[in-house]
């Protein structure tokens, strides 16, 4: 969204944080240890009409590894360890919410790497950004107009049939890294990182989860060499997370330069695929579960006892919950403490005494009003 | 700010988040259990230049309590009930970050009772408005100023010290009521919603917090009663959290007549006041500590197995780090190990062998590889 600020001054809500880091880490490059390694979730905005998995507001999750020591003598292999490092920090949020390796697959590419294909099909550099721009929408369009489009840019019918080849090969990551070099007319020396990168998911156990798909560009001019995007596997929804390497980004904004990779994983994509996968629970399961419910016996003495232990209660620390119905009635408003899961339920009764129950083996326990917050704290 | 999108539609930031939440509880009221308690930390945003505890973008905590059952026949007493446990809420808070009673105070005013001081000075109702905006920058605003645009907004001498008195009234909560009530020259039914609370506040143990001030009125138009501000006991900064009952906002946007009180705390002023009692902990001291800290014994061997149980211990949910520099002197890297403050130091050895070694008591165990997720698991 562009903003224009009392006719003046023109602001803009920033889509992605790439470059904000890029100019952040431009300005204080000097005094930060390195490597930088930079986690947030900032809110994206984009001024488009909201599709499914695409709205106008949504929070992503940013994950970014800036910098390597200088003077490595083994610089492929250790962007290679970073960029393994990046990808397993994702997929190490995908375990924790129950995703598997048979649910999102991880799609490995590289930009000089298609670059490379396109010229092996005699592509003219002028027809390059049209050839990565349709590869960027493939997803969208179908097979047939994917030909189309090819055609409109230029490609001849034989360029058109080579192009939708390479731009469907999905290879899975751990068969033999001879079979895919094979199955790709580069020199080998062009597929040296992304060598590196398969030595390095190997490694760090990460390879089951990723393909090469020579398909993914990536949009964004900024990326200089390993892309990716992890994908539902059947591949209905939008890319649940998309990152790379941007090498020349912070120079480019006056900082020193400074190898860079990260990706951005946002809330819309990834709650459509747990709902699909059913490892979204219900909106009750989500809840936190009280410590402990208060009943009051009855009496007006113990209402106003049941209001001071509540918030002694929870300035000890301990998630305490009372009725708001104006019932009377223990038995009712012991079921309403079942139906909030508390594990405990306090009642209060006459003469400062409280009893307090197990919610899940019924054992009950007579206590006096002070002793409470004690017995609780001992439980939680 | 206001945005202009594409030409037709105009669209705004919001400033603050109690219509959105007023307008999707009207939407929603009737499948919602009640009563309702909300709470984010939804952004805002300001069309204003930024200032000291006032910026452009802030986060803002919003804590709101919708609802009540109906046909409560003790619906002053159950309101300011709510009320305490929404000025608990927001003195929990408070009290878990370090800041006491002598450092914050919550300012309690109620609109009504200041209409009614006002009146008492026969001030017009027309000229009430004015002097309630009057009131909302007192603040900032010298006390001769403060005099002198009385004065414009048209009170004689004579009601303008009155209003200069009035405005400046704070009463510690904990003086008794009678005191409170002797020095207001206002009807005693007026006060009732006002004796309610205090008597809530006095059972939940929350009014060594609270002082009444009369000065305070909330600049936005939604308030129907009960109003507060929590401040810096010196009063330098602005307020660090405010809110207050807004009773009818829900019915005005469509939805059914249900009582609310809600406040907002931002990020900005609170870690002023923070900052300035030395409460928030350096940045090292805010980074997490990790669990273990990987250091290879200098092989290519130990290098790879690094690698590999470094990505093992982190799917096992251990925070392990290493060092991303090219010494392999082992002294050198357990000093990092030391300075990154994690609790094990696991040092590759040759042969599939490692050592663990308990930073703090510097006890050391030979172990398999196999065995490490398994030992540090024990630990964490």
């Amino acid at each position: 969204f562009r903003i224009q600020h009392r006719g003046d001054v023109e602001l803009a809500l920033r889509p992605e944080f790439t470059p904000t880091l890029a100019r952040m880490v431009a300005a204080k490059a000097a005094s930060l240890p390195q490597p930088i390694k930079w986690f947030a979730t900032p809110l994206h905005f984009r001024a488009e009409r909201p599709q499914r998995g695409r709205l106008r507001e949504h929070e992503q999750w940013n994950v970014d590894f800036v910098g390597w020591p200088a003077g490595s003598d083994h610089e492929r292999t250790t962007l290679a360890l970073a960029d393994a490092e990046v990808i397993g920090c994702m997929i190490g949020l995908f375990e924790e919410l129950g995703l598997t390796s048979e649910m999102i697959r991880l799609r490995i590419s590289h930009r000089s790497v298609v670059t490379e294909l396109l010229r092996t099909l005699r592509i003219p550099e002028e027809t390059m950004p049209a050839a990565f721009a349709l590869l960027d929408r493939r997803e969208k369009i179908s097979r047939d107009d994917f030909v189309k489009q090819a055609g409109e840019i230029g490609l001849s019918g034989e360029q058109q049939e080579h192009f939708t080849h390479f731009s469907g090969l999905k290879i899975r990551g751990e068969q033999p890294w001879e079979g895919l070099a094979g199955l790709l007319p580069v020199e080998e020396e062009k597929l040296a990182e992304l060598h590196a990168l398969r030595q390095a998911l190997k490694k760090t156990g990460l390879l089951k989860w990723c393909d090469f798909d020579f398909g993914i560009v990536r949009g964004l001019a900024y990326y200089t060499g390993v892309v990716f995007e992890a994908h539902e596997v059947k591949g209905r929804e939008r890319a649940v997370a998309g990152g790379g390497r941007y090498d020349n980004l912070i120079e480019l904004f006056g900082g020193p330069s400074l190898p860079a990779c990260g990706f951005g994983m946002g809330d819309v994509v990834l709650s459509l695929v747990l709902q699909e996968r059913g490892l979204l629970p219900a909106g009750a399961n989500l809840l936190p579960e009280p410590d402990v419910f208060l009943v009051s016996a009855g009496s007006d003495d113990a209402e106003d006892r049941l209001i001071t232990l509540l918030a002694e209660l929870r300035r000890a620390g301990i998630h305490a919950r009372r009725s708001y119905r104006s019932t009377r009635n223990v038995g009712k408003l012991l079921k309403e403490a079942a139906s909030s899961r508390a594990r405990f339920a306090l009642i209060i009764e006459a003469e400062g005494q409280v009893t307090l129950k197990n919610m899940a083996t019924g054992e009950q326990q007579k206590l006096a009003d002070e002793k409470v917050a004690e017995a609780l704290s001992g439980h939680t």
